[in-house]
């Protein structure tokens, strides 16, 4: 994706590889909106624990930061042994593995990677081979959001307005994104278009870096509280929701996705406004039969607590002494604010499950699908029997 | 409502009058959850410019205000002469009228409050039968909510999990609240359930006012997100839902409340959940045709873009030092930052009208009525023809 630093476009991918210095190079998105910055993870450990903290965060930009996490551990291996080697890649992989225990898509991405990797005879080889499957881990998750854009571009037509939840962006991949892809490829054809992002508290990936993200590419939009969706709605102001998705179940169409995705998809029902999921093939899961089999992760209650920004301004009343006071902090540094009642607890699920009767259709790479075709196709979708 | 400061519990009412000071005592709300403090508004002018800046808030509680102001201003005014102190009382009028333009509240507590002056002969008698009128009006306010308790307390049952929207609790009224009192009495009742408080972005006032009432009583809650209800009610969580509502059509029994709540009786509606509205008489608009007629207030957008709230940390990433720090301001001083990219603007309307297939019953002093029964018995529930 483009971003603009100090009056400069230049385009950056979210996790990248430098092999001279043996490092796994991130965008620190714990910084953004607020500052873009690219940090170096020096070793598989500190590439490990950019996963586990969330420096790097989104299904296949994990992916791709354990595939170059895996080739690097491999990288720094001194010696000839195979078998020494081999002990040593065990360590990596159960660290890059239990950054974080329940995401699907670092262990998918290093199985393969040592599946390729298999092929060699010496250490040098393995290495070789590690790197060179990480790199086409990373081309082909970049290929399979390029995909999912040329797909669903095809339904954003001029002057729309386009609903979206969370963050399925540049940001979650390598880059392009899923649910941003289609709105990034209709720019570059040239497409008017408006995209509302919706907050999504509690930790508000929509406010600071779908719109960060949106802004950077210079596509219009605004954002507003989740709950204004509803009412967008009903007055006509909504002609297209597009949302990603953390597990898509292929038996049923069922997809498992950031608190409030249910909810939008029951008001777009409502308001016979076309609601789609835009996935890359990997977050098909194709063994569960139910979508109240996939566990809820209860998250910390501080997140609906509080919140994250930089400090504008301390006063003994609610109130800005100046609108332009809003826009300029006055650090770059990150504060938390409590809003709640110090006195009150919250509870935190962090995902929900859209039944298939409200999904208008799938946007895969491979074409764009009803929620109930994914099981009858899945042949081609990928299914691993 | 039951306040406990220091340990004492006392009860204490939203607004007040102190005949001896000639001064009206509100609860300053801007500084709530974190901090109580009852302030004296010394004059009719610092009474209009309460209401104006919202140290208080709420249909029947800047009803009552503006009464108890209108009264102030008229027990100020010096002589006997009864054109200048009708002169004075047009003055008076309109600088409480002024100070919530959109308001119908404050107007038609001081009509009442005119009307029963008109009787009085001299300016001393006038002066004090607006403060009976004032006095009356406040008592009635309470006892209307009394009222909408005790109709609505029937609808919870032991163990229930209720959901709320914003405040309509006993900081918008007088005392006891609107949605809020069916909670108050059911609990005085003994009866054991738990509240879902919304956050309620984008001012947050259901995870600071209402989640504070709440505590303040003793009553079992959570705060959730706003995202969160459709969860919980897929997951059979919810049994119940209350909310208030500024305006509610006679016509039509459509309902305007803050944002969001169209979207909580959409997803009700899907979950076969009872969906209630509390409010008093004052707020049945017997004029509007359609719900679309009522004008949607777009607010600040600094109000989505960022939030308020008591400072607890400051770091260079989003990360919490422990979990007890969240719970332990360093001042009571209230923050605000910015959460939202910079770059980004926002949309902000602050109400949305829910149709009244949506509602399960109405619940007001006269009773709980669907919502289409509101115009056939208008002639009971105080039509003004």
């Amino acid at each position: 994706m483009n971003v603009t630093l100090r009056g400069r476009t230049r385009h950056y991918r979210t996790v990248t590889f430098d092999a001279d210095r043996n490092s796994v190079m991130l965008v620190e998105q714990r910084l953004l909106p607020h500052r873009f910055e690219i940090v170096a993870a020096k070793d598989f450990l500190e590439t490990a624990r950019a996963i586990r903290d969330m420096v790097v965060r989104g299904a296949g930009a994990i992916g791709a930061t354990a595939a170059y996490g895996l080739a690097q551990g491999a990288r720094a291996f001194r010696g000839r042994n195979l078998a020494g080697f081999n002990r040593h890649m065990k360590v990596v992989y159960r660290a890059l593995k239990d950054a974080r225990p329940t995401a699907v898509d670092p262990v998918n991405a290093m199985d393969r990677l040592l599946k390729d990797m298999a092929a060699g005879v010496t250490v040098e080889e393995r290495q070789a081979l590690a790197l060179a499957a990480a790199e086409q881990f990373a081309e082909e998750d970049v290929a399979h959001c390029e995909a999912i854009g040329r797909h669903g571009a095809r339904l954003i037509r001029n002057g729309m307005r386009v609903l979206t939840h969370c963050n399925a962006g540049w940001l979650a991949f390598v880059d392009i994104g899923s649910a941003t892809a289609p709105m990034y490829v209709a720019h570059d054809q040239g497409r008017k278009f408006h995209v509302y992002c919706d907050e999504t508290r509690p930790r508000c990936q929509g406010a600071t870096l779908t719109a960060w993200e949106l802004a950077q590419e210079g596509i219009s939009h605004q954002i507003i509280a989740d709950n204004a969706a509803g009412h967008l709605m009903q007055r006509g102001d909504i002609d297209l929701v597009i949302v990603g998705s953390d597990r898509t179940l292929g038996r049923t169409g069922e997809v498992a996705n950031k608190i409030g995705t249910y909810t939008k998809a029951v008001l777009a029902k409502r308001h016979r406004i076309p609601f789609y999921v835009a996935i890359p093939l990997s977050t098909i899961d194709w063994k569960l039969r139910s979508g109240f089999d996939i566990p809820i992760e209860e998250r910390n209650e501080a997140e609906v607590l509080g919140a994250w920004g930089t400090l504008v301004t301390t006063s003994s009343s609610r109130k800005l002494s100046s609108p332009k006071s809003q826009s300029s902090p006055q650090s770059s540094k990150l504060s938390y604010v409590r809003v709640a009642n110090p006195a009150s607890t919250a509870r935190n699920p962090g995902f929900d499950v859209t039944p298939a009767e409200l999904i208008t259709g799938i946007i895969t790479p491979a074409g764009v699908f009803k929620p109930t075709e994914l099981w009858p196709r899945r042949r081609e979708l990928g299914w691993d029997a």
